[in-house]
């Protein structure tokens, strides 16, 4: 080891915005996404991984043509190339796409989960590292495609644990809304974008709220103004026709859209695919009570082209604050046919969905769906550190058995510190055998899950005293551990 | 979608050093990883996810002194902090047992796996993301913990199909190494490292070649000569007699080293922790035909202070170029007590081991322990897309009944591209139903693993002709697809 320089200490920090996930925590996740790779994997979905690197060029988007492309993604300059983190799971597949586009199936079904890196400003509950969880379909025009994609949405969320009735998919059509600006004479990309963004905002500030954003502008409940897109009223009619045209069943909804996108063709389209899409759907058995068509839905992203989707969880849960509120958007996704395009001049249509993985777990959490469970293992304590052999032999038994078990190895002196140690580990069950014991050819079992609450500060005499600690043969250890860990798990 | 602009177009590249895994090789990966995962957490082993980002700082090793630190991590400025994304688990978990030191139970049993990235000159096979796979044992001096590391390496590489026999996992201790270098008066941190180097290429330059690399230097194969280290050779004497003091028993190498270690203190030391290890293993049934005592392991790792392991696998590969070569190291680890002190001043016993998880990888492929399985899903395809919502039924039906199964989304206009795409999916069985099919109430199955050589070309009349295709009634689909994969699967 390098001699200590004199040099301040490193400090033990995680970076801003960034945390570490433990136990439990790691395990919950790795088991719904599992979950959810099964259900892809089950509709014909291969997996990707991609690495967590690309060129800024490949991303797009951020291209460094400022001394540093600080928008919005980590990157870094690298023997003249710009680097990146990976901000999405969707650049890389397109950049996958076009590279291997001679090799790969078409259409090309792929899944992807991992972490993908935002340069974000932090907040609570909001990192700069989180996990993604996609599946899109390359090279298929159909919306037979965008179909599928909502009902493995829907058999996904019911597959980790959220049950029908408790969330809805809403399936929209940014055809149909340029069809309606088309028919209003406002087809500007600028304009366009001011009100799907606009529209984007309906849940939270309700119809009125729309039309002054559409209009002259909005007091948001911070008392600030923000400017709005500069429709006169007339104007700003067929945008919330077209917005507030869902009805009872889809058949009235399209009928509103119908009136809604006039004569444009880009509209009739769009309604077209969007009638394909649920007939589909109901034909599987996907009623309105799981995937509803529903013009509100807009979602942000500037690169869909076509069919939009999200899922949206209809529980309520109750904050940090005790309101209650709707647990909301889980997943979206859409059609996007165009970002393959970027690399090699040819249009290949794509359609998928990017599950938020943490908002996700963060709902199964609140409905009781995962956590909880002590899985820590059997501590075999120490007693007589002469006696590590047997002890550790103990171990090998219970492991050689499938039961999680481990030594205590710390320093054993203080048997409260190993007492201690197995709640931390929230073991359910600590194997004692001191000398006498040995000698008797016994041990002690000590069941710590009824044993929690006593735990601390007991000395090992008053421990035995407890009604939840018995003595079996060392020969049948492995046995009555089986037999104390069914009765308390 | 933004306007075209006129720019050159973005190329479609994994960045120099970095590379894509797809399908199978993904699936594999998780599926080693899983059951490395079941060993770990049998062995009492918590799972720790760290984020990919660390500051400079908490790493240590690489300070940024120079206006970019660019000795082997990739790093960049972010408000003034230097970020950098971590090159091992090891260098996170220090800073996790800084970080919490309070919380964390005490020993700290973690372990944890993902990529980790190395700035460094990609080659053949050698890439700048790759996976690590550690657990680690915070807080226990006791060789007891070190024995541990070795049984749980030895149980792991057996659990993902490594066969007894085909494995050995050489345990050795620095302190053992020190105390002859103790006995020579040779002390000094630089002639330690070096001396420490030229060991580690017993295996490549045998004794005679360490002989000269210890005294004035040597021509290695290219003809380049490499500097020795500068020592008489009766000053190499005790090295050569230490690094060939494995004898054909534990208790003679145990009496080889103490007369190479002389009077050592630390060598003592050494020497009794190592014995304290082998009679550990020993007692649990860990025999020298999976673990044994090696004098020549070093490790190069500058911060291991006591015992260090490795795994080797001993069977032999066939290389590129046809030669046969034993496969070699595929993990290592040991016991390095300063790497949380450098946060906290205080010093923290830690050991631990790290799987090279894509060599072993490589190795289970040698084997034929992994890939090679038709795995792809059942392809529905589409003779009349009129028919969407029959084909998606049938998918359905399938999915429901657990089988992976997908409806052909391309355009369906050219037959022959759909067998091309189950081909490509490696897809065992496609359901095909035309329109007399459809009327008659029977679909077609055909049996793609006996029928892949033939597919390339033939029309639909032609495959009709085939042996491996059969006819059923569309209400036995699901039974008669299962049967069908029984058969070739």
């Amino acid at each position: 080891m390098a001699k200590q320089k004199k040099q301040p200490r490193p400090k033990a920090q995680t970076p801003k915005g960034f945390r570490d996930y433990m136990g439990a925590e790691v395990e919950e996740r790795n088991a719904m996404l599992g979950q959810i790779a099964e259900v892809y994997r089950l509709y014909g979905f291969d997996p990707l991984e991609t690495s967590a690197v690309e060129t800024v060029e490949a991303l797009g988007k951020f291209l460094p043509d400022v001394d540093r492309p600080n928008e919005g993604v980590f990157a870094w300059e690298e023997d003249g190339d710009w680097l990146a983190l990976r901000y999405d799971l969707t650049a890389p597949l397109a950049r996958v796409a076009a590279q291997y586009r001679n090799d790969l199936p078409s259409p090309y079904r792929r899944f992807a989960m991992g972490p993908v890196w935002r340069n974000e400003k932090p907040g609570p509950g909001r990192f700069r590292q989180f996990y993604q969880c996609d599946a899109d379909t390359v090279g298929s025009a159909s919306p037979a495609a965008d179909a599928e994609i909502c009902a493995m949405l829907a058999d996904t969320l019911e597959a980790v644990g959220i049950e029908r009735g408790d969330y809805i998919v809403r399936v929209n059509n940014r055809k149909v809304l340029n069809g309606v600006l088309e028919c209003m004479g406002l087809e500007g990309e600028g304009t366009r974008d001011a009100v799907l963004r606009t529209i984007d905002k309906f849940d939270k500030v309700g119809e009125a709220g729309v039309r002054e954003l559409l209009g002259k502008g909005r007091k948001d409940a911070s008392g600030a103004f923000i400017e709005g897109v500069g429709l006169s009223a007339a104007q700003a009619d067929p945008v919330v026709a077209f917005l507030t045209s869902k009805a009872a069943s889809a058949e009235e909804t399209f009928a509103n859209l119908r009136v809604a996108v006039g004569e444009s063709a880009v509209g009739a389209e769009g309604i077209a695919e969007l009638e394909q899409i649920a007939g589909l759907l109901e034909a599987q058995g996907y009623g309105p009570d799981r995937i509803e068509v529903d013009p509100s839905v807009v979602r942000g992203l500037g690169y869909y082209t076509g069919p939009v989707f999200e899922a949206e969880l209809t529980f309520e849960i109750t904050d940090d604050k005790g309101r209650k509120q709707q647990f909301g958007s889980v997943a979206g996704g859409g059609r996007y046919d165009d970002l393959v395009k970027r690399f090699t001049g040819q249009a290949v249509p794509a359609t998928g969905v990017s599950i938020g993985v943490d908002r996700l777990l963060a709902a199964l959490r609140a409905k009781g769906r995962v956590g909880g469970g002590t899985d820590g293992p059997v501590i075999v304590t120490v007693m007589d550190r002469d006696r590590m052999a047997e002890y550790q032999a103990m171990v090998g038994q219970l492991r050689a058995a499938g039961i999680r078990a481990e030594c205590y190895l710390g320093n054993p002196k203080n048997f409260g510190n190993q007492l201690k140690y197995a709640d931390k580990r929230r073991s359910p069950l600590a194997v004692i055998q001191g000398g006498v014991e040995a000698e008797r050819g016994v041990v002690q079992l000590k069941d710590l899950v009824l044993g929690a609450k006593l735990a601390e500060g007991l000395t090992r005499e008053e421990w035995a005293e407890q009604p939840a600690q018995v003595e079996v043969p060392l020969e049948r250890l492995v046995e009555e551990v089986r037999k104390m860990l069914d009765r308390t798990l």
